[in-house]
């Protein structure tokens, strides 16, 4: 049954289209945290944020089929509900966050925002981590780095190294000296190739990079240089925002950020395909005039209402809340399996986004790829599903719907002790 | 009421969110080709071809809320569903177009489509029409020639003007020969740059251009000059696919033309964010391998199935063949028209996609964008709705959802004679 659909998805969506697993899985059905295979096995969803309040949610699949049997139209007639989500969305900003373009996708979304970000600066350089992935629109693609693309990165884009205390052999204080001289060096190395610099692009999860522990005030340090070079700093919120780092609705603000726009995706819409860009007046004033720019679907009735569903669940059943609790206990535990071991490296993470680097050997030396590989289909045949990021593939990314809650946590951490002995 | 929820607006949408007429319309409802007002009104749609097979189709949001209800997932696990669609969607294509990729907008897959060429040929020069708009990514700005964007045209893009029969003093062979001309300089000079020539994009309506009335064979000329020069053909239907032309399911195929990669959006989810792009296993094979492309929102269950009920509805209903009856009907009325008003010019358009253009004079001399606009804001007061499109903005641009039936069309006509006394 599965080698047939796999066939037939080979003959039409081709055989790139990027599949999880040795042994792909076929899923038929899904509920809050449970996902159900072909075969009718139940699998824990430890891994997908995009249904970050849960699968199937009811109130979602209302509010959605309800405004669907109502009214479903672009923004050039004027509708109340784009109007109402944007105020609610706009709530979770502080004041001088005061503007939303809605769009389809964080794609979308990050590609605009840089549109924004060259117009309003009038330069093109930017600075971007050296592990890193922010979608795949052909701007996008350039300053990819993270991901095989098969375009080369732009010529106005400098890759910096994101400094990870958890692998390094120098103090707080010198890794941050490093790390700035790189800062520094990148955006002078913009201005002398005449780019000058536009903007800084970061996910502050540094999700992709292996969830990086950084040293104390990097970013805010990072920013104060972009700001002073003129430049322009926009935070992807695709992976940490809504809740997912739990103690901040947005990821930027744990680690103290001010970004002058925040960008918005994945876990926007439960599913349905909603992205977005918040910034200010001001910022928008630099493009607005210029352009005639329109989203035919984006900001749409049901889009809308789906988007304010989700953000009025997050509130009322507390998930942020949660998920600081539940990710923090979880954090323990694991800390616990690391001292049984020894190839467990730190724990990473932070609110329901969270795993460890996984070692070859016992001095925890080596990254090990394969291992966490075997860990990752490991947990799958005790049916978690769970993944892997880093620049190496030795980091286990653990992500799951913010429904999550202590059973579940149990359960994942009862596969994870299996799992372990099994690698 | 109206007024508040414009201010709403502008203090989070911001000002420069485009509105359509010279005082907005607040829809709140919509059912079949009607859509009614805050005040109760009821305005017929013969503008929109989003909802390609009626406003809040009943089939589409039942299949809708059943599958977000069972399992919304991105493709990275096997499920049938984005493979009964694919399968379902490259049934209404000739063979050899016979691997689909899917995206959330007409944005995205255009622009992934010229992803795909620039790898596929090396080359990055790029022919467009020198009045058109084919989406909003960083990369589409850069060759977006009929809309005001910040950006200027990209330096490896070069304009070319397409013939329009009704724009000439030159005959059909005359005209055909300085288009081909200018085509072929175009390449030249993309060869001299250095750019070579990557691909070729086009609307078969030429929509934003105004409806062009194409030399007979222009665009296969077009495409073996392109081919010859080792180019690729893009054949853009947002605007003219999914049987708006009623003749055929596919735009491109009423010129004759056989394009490489098709891009899709707008009414392939009727209101839902679904776009896509199709084209060969041998053009996907020059892409697949060398880069790790997902897009996380498209092809999920909820959004193949309800592209998959739109194409069922369109073939169980039978619109397209009966927007070629229709069409062709309303057609003969605007030529009669035409006989009463000096000022019509020549009719346009083909399916549900017409329209004339509009003119200051009797003489049919200067095209009228005043004239136009106030012909767009009479039919308003008449209760139907229209635009207008052309590179003077003097061109009716009357594009109903298919679901446009023989009451309509007479409704529609009815207002059109009221409206053409008042301008």
């Amino acid at each position: 049954m599965t080698a047939t659909l796999l066939e037939r998805r080979y003959k039409t969506l081709g055989p790139y289209s990027p599949l999880f697993y040795d042994e792909p899985l076929e899923f038929v059905a899904a509920h809050d945290v449970w996902l159900t295979d072909a075969r009718g096995e139940q699998y824990l969803d430890a891994y997908n944020n995009v249904p970050q309040v849960g699968h199937c949610h009811p109130r979602i699949i209302a509010a959605m089929a309800d405004q669907a049997g109502r009214l479903n139209i672009h923004t050039r007639y004027l509708n109340n509900h784009v109007v109402d989500y944007a105020e609610q969305l706009l709530g979770t900003f502080p004041p001088e966050l005061n503007r939303v373009l809605f769009t389809n996708s964080g794609s979308e979304a990050n590609d605009l925002a840089f549109r924004m970000v060259r117009q309003a600066t009038g330069a093109s350089g930017v600075l971007v981590s050296d592990f890193s992935y922010h979608g795949h629109t052909s701007y996008l693609a350039g300053l990819t780095t993270g991901l095989r693309t098969g375009e080369a990165l732009a010529a106005e884009v400098r890759p910096i190294r994101i400094p990870d205390m958890d692998r390094t052999t120098l103090s707080e204080a010198d890794l941050l000296a490093a790390s700035f001289a790189e800062v520094d060096a990148a955006i002078e190395s913009l201005d002398r190739a005449g780019y000058g610099l536009a903007g800084f692009l970061f996910d502050s999860l540094f999700s992709t990079e292996g969830l990086n522990t950084l040293p104390a005030g990097y970013i805010t340090g990072v920013i104060d240089r972009v700001h002073a070079a003129g430049g322009l700093v926009v935070a992807d919120e695709v992976q940490s925002g809504f809740g997912r780092t739990g103690t901040h609705f947005w990821g930027h603000q744990r680690i103290g950020a001010a970004p002058d726009f925040v960008t918005l995706g994945k876990p926007m819409g439960n599913g349905h395909p909603i992205g977005g860009v918040v910034t200010s007046s001001e910022m928008l004033d630099h493009f607005g005039p210029h352009n005639n720019y329109f989203n035919t679907f984006a900001g749409t009735p049901v889009s809308a209402v789906v988007g304010s569903t989700v953000l009025s669940i997050l509130q009322d059943e507390q998930l942020p809340q949660k998920a600081t609790i539940l990710g923090a206990s979880i954090k323990e535990s694991l800390e616990k399996l690391r001292a049984e071991y020894p190839f467990i490296g730190p724990i990473k993470g932070t609110g329901l986004f969270f795993g460890f680097e996984v070692f070859d050997d016992e001095a925890r030396q080596t990254p090990s790829a394969g291992r966490t590989k075997q860990l990752v289909e490991a947990m799958k045949r005790n049916h978690v599903l769970i993944s892997r990021i880093g620049r190496d593939d030795s980091v286990l990314k653990i992500r799951p719907p913010l429904a999550f809650r202590s059973e579940h946590a149990d359960r994942l951490l009862d596969a994870l002790k299996i799992s372990l002995k099994e690698v």
